[in-house]
């Protein structure tokens, strides 16, 4: 397996599900400020040009972070990331559905990248009021609804934890953001697990 | 079983399943356009104020697209809306995501909804520009990778198809779009789908 990742990007989550489930693969820096997205050779891997892109051993390309993980999870059923209940599943997903969907795409690429909504630079300031909304908003529904204890889901730890990690990282590392106290306490149980260290230290991001 | 929908937003592809599915629901308006979606009495249900959102005979209710379609199938396993092998769930999942992450509110967002863009109105245009090529691109990118014959997946109709055929019944319906030709195929089938009927006439839409 290959994972096509930016440093720090939403690839994070794919990256710290691989360091879970221990199993061989090559991390492949696909660098975006660099544009290498958009390059020939990244585009015949994934056409979409976006990472994470997962390539199998095989060659065949999988894209979308919820349905990487899921794969990821149910092809390695020993690291029990998938949830065995349907429930559980269910709420799984939706909760990288969010995060991948709205927390993350209209949330965090606002604060990232304002010239992709706003063609008018002036409007900056605005974009970034709306995409802090947006990503507080996202949080806070997520503390409310917590049906868990120290993971997401009451079975415990699955693939929804590093999806709500690496958007979690990019509110207390990039932005300053302060997470409501069970996402708050949730990050710091994700730093303190060794998949995570070694997923940040690969992509060279502090701990 | 209850439907919290809007005539013609994406909660269509959800009630095309449950007409797929037979089994009993209630469909209950929650008008966008008259806000309905931030009224106390809907954010109750929902915090995110979103539709469509599920509610279960037991009062639980279910957010996202790709995972109301998920539990829909799954708890109705004759349903044969969710493939059987893993390779196929996960490119069901996939196409989902890339239509409910992407295609929708990166691109039919931006056309449906400028001010939500671009705070300056004068910049209208160009993110109608903006969200006409992310469509376009999203129709494209399946259209090249098709895999599957009449439906979306080699194993046949599965929870996919009503994903696809909500955005591309707003390109053809709401955009006067043209679609690629397998996607509009694709269409066409869809249209002439009884469940597709039940629904279109339900939410008073054209079929």
């Amino acid at each position: 397996m290959k994972l096509y990742f930016s440093p720090g990007a939403c690839s994070l989550g794919i990256h710290v599900i691989l360091e879970e489930i221990g199993a061989p693969y090559e991390a492949v820096p696909t660098l975006l400020k660099e544009g290498a997205q958009h390059k020939p050779d990244f585009q015949a891997i994934n056409p979409k040009g976006k990472v994470p892109t997962l390539t199998r051993d095989d060659g065949t390309a999988l894209t979308e972070w919820p349905a990487i993980a899921f794969w990821l999870a149910n092809s390695n059923p020993g690291s029990g990331l998938w949830p065995a209940a349907l429930e559980e599943q269910t709420q799984a997903l939706s909760l990288m559905d969010y995060v991948c969907g709205t927390i993350h795409p209209q949330g965090f690429s606002r604060l990232f990248n304002q010239a992709r909504f706003a063609p008018s630079e002036a409007d900056a300031p605005k974009v970034i009021e709306q995409g802090r909304g947006i990503a507080e908003k996202g949080f806070a529904v997520i503390e409310k609804q917590w049906a868990g204890g120290d993971w997401l889901l009451p079975s415990g730890y699955s693939v929804a934890d590093p999806a709500l990690f690496f958007v979690a990282y990019w509110a207390v590392k990039r932005m300053s953001m302060t997470l409501p106290p069970k996402v708050a306490a949730h990050f710091a149980r994700m730093l303190a697990r060794p998949a995570v260290q070694r997923a940040l230290a690969a992509e060279g991001l502090e701990a």
